[in-house]
């Protein structure tokens, strides 16, 4: 039965994999079990995180993108990170409405995930996602955030390629990208372009474009000018040049060197996601919090709090 | 000879604060066990972090600021965090020339700090040495950084009040300033001010200021309006200004009950900060990069390495 699962993995059976990460996400041993195992079978797939404001319209450029990519006759995987979903322990398929055009293609496997909790959340089980349906033989794995919360950022450690998505007509909206996605974005898009303000939403995206360039902490791959894009995706605009830009740019990732080097830094925060996970739920308990009310209260030291939060952790020793 | 040592820090004796402060950079444990005894004395000073891109001129406007504070009959403590210093196992008194003026105020007590390393550094002494200026009795208490680096961001945990020091003629210098520090200032100083391309460098700044107004994750004190301010600390313009906007900053917070909540913010990252410390230097080992070289490398998977990670933290478990 687990044989049959993994086996079905690596075959790219959609029910196996769909099963697997419902594994991922309810924290069933067998999940990580199956990642164990698959894992050599890993390492091929692009993961393109797809993030910006709330009301971007990331969600239907998502859909646009899959279309086009399909057309191209690759395959392609979908991690929908939804926040608000009401989470029913596990993923559940074909919830979106809008993606009911892909539903019977079988090049498209797309889930919606929970985050559950702020702890880790993305890291923990989309890190996993993305290892099940790289094993899986998809070409493309899409991961699109709502873009709100510290998983805006985890997805930068995730992603091969980053799109960031921005929309006129909500004032100074690039203030609503965080800073440090407007520092990680490889890509650039301003979607609804067909709206009022589209000339100033461009002009401020190019400022901010201009002002990051010495200021990046990741240098852009040799030969890689981040492309600010314009789409309107509800009237299929654009999908053809966001297509062109995130194969150009893992053309450029490879010939750099940056994929490997962009897989090792996905890998190692993977691991990192999982000891914080483990450490956080040691220590994210009623007693941890007493703990921390206790300092704050300034009823005990910092270092006391220290040692009692470690010793909650199951790490003891004396601080120095 | 220890209870000397805990006697003078409450009785404002430098000789005894220097001393401690030395033990917690050295890790001596005796910096962590004077904490713990004069931690019920502390929370009464405001802690002022300065901050902003290298050549701004930090250290002449924060001695600026230090006379005008005295002029007030304020007592003021200055930790200088300066990463370049050749760190010789302590805080080195009196190596700053330019801070010579007041060498021989007994209301004025400066140190210059290195940051020995990148782990925590600035959170765990510097922490520590702002408790011990505070149980000193001083009112303020300033820390400044290089502005490079994690510091910057840490500062502002550490700091009830964050001030961001910018100048003209870096071209489109507001890029230099880390976009998590243009969120979090709450008073803003242009030095330098009597410099070509100043207008343009506040205008740059009005900008900002006003793109962050919606994007701040921690709102202003209520009745606090982030001022922006201007300064040539060579010629000794804008010291009153400067002084002013830290003190009514002060009353803000009071008024408003964010001081508090400022202050157990403080001590919370304290805590958190000893606690990663500690759990760092457990796993920041050659067999620890030897795992994570071995996950980048796809030979183990990430569970398993994170099991390796977590083992040789001391804190075993099977990762589910």
């Amino acid at each position: 039965m687990f044989d049959d699962i993994v086996a079905g993995v690596l075959a790219g059976k959609v029910a196996a994999g769909a099963r697997v990460i419902r594994w991922l996400d309810d924290r069933d041993p067998r999940g990580s079990a199956v990642v164990r195992q698959i894992f050599p079978a890993t390492g091929r797939a692009q993961i393109v995180g797809i993030t910006g404001p709330p009301g971007a319209g990331k969600s239907t450029l998502t859909d646009m993108l899959v279309a086009e990519l399909r057309r191209r006759e690759l395959r392609v995987g979908v991690i929908a990170i939804d926040p608000s979903s009401p989470f029913t322990g596990g993923a559940i398929l074909g919830d979106r409405v809008r993606m009911a055009r892909h539903a019977l293609d079988p090049g498209v496997f797309i889930r919606s995930m929970g985050t559950r909790g702020q702890a880790g959340g993305l890291s923990r089980s989309t890190h996993g996602a993305c290892l099940i349906l790289d094993a899986m033989g998809y070409d493309l794995i899409i991961v699109e955030t709502v873009g709100v919360g510290q998983e805006e950022i985890d997805i930068v450690h995730l992603a091969h390629t980053t799109v960031i998505v921005g929309v006129p007509g909500l004032g100074d909206e690039v203030q609503a990208v965080k800073a440090g996605l407007l520092e990680a974005g490889d890509i650039f898009v301003i979607n609804k372009a067909d709206r009022e303000g589209y000339l100033a939403t461009h002009r401020q995206y190019e400022m901010m474009l201009h002002l990051r360039e010495t200021s990046r902490r990741n240098p852009d791959p040799a030969g890689w000018s981040v492309p600010l894009l314009r789409a309107v995706a509800q009237n299929n605009e654009g999908g053809p040049e966001l297509a062109d830009a995130i194969l150009a740019h893992l053309d450029a990732l490879e010939a750099s060197g940056a994929f490997a080097r962009r897989s090792a830094t996905r890998e190692r925060e993977h691991v990192l996601g999982l000891v914080r996970d483990h450490l956080m739920r040691r220590s994210l308990t009623a007693e941890s919090d007493a703990v921390m009310a206790q300092v704050e209260a300034r009823l005990i030291d910092p270092y006391t709090a220290a040692e009692k939060m470690l010793a909650l952790i199951g790490t003891g020793g004396k601080l120095k």
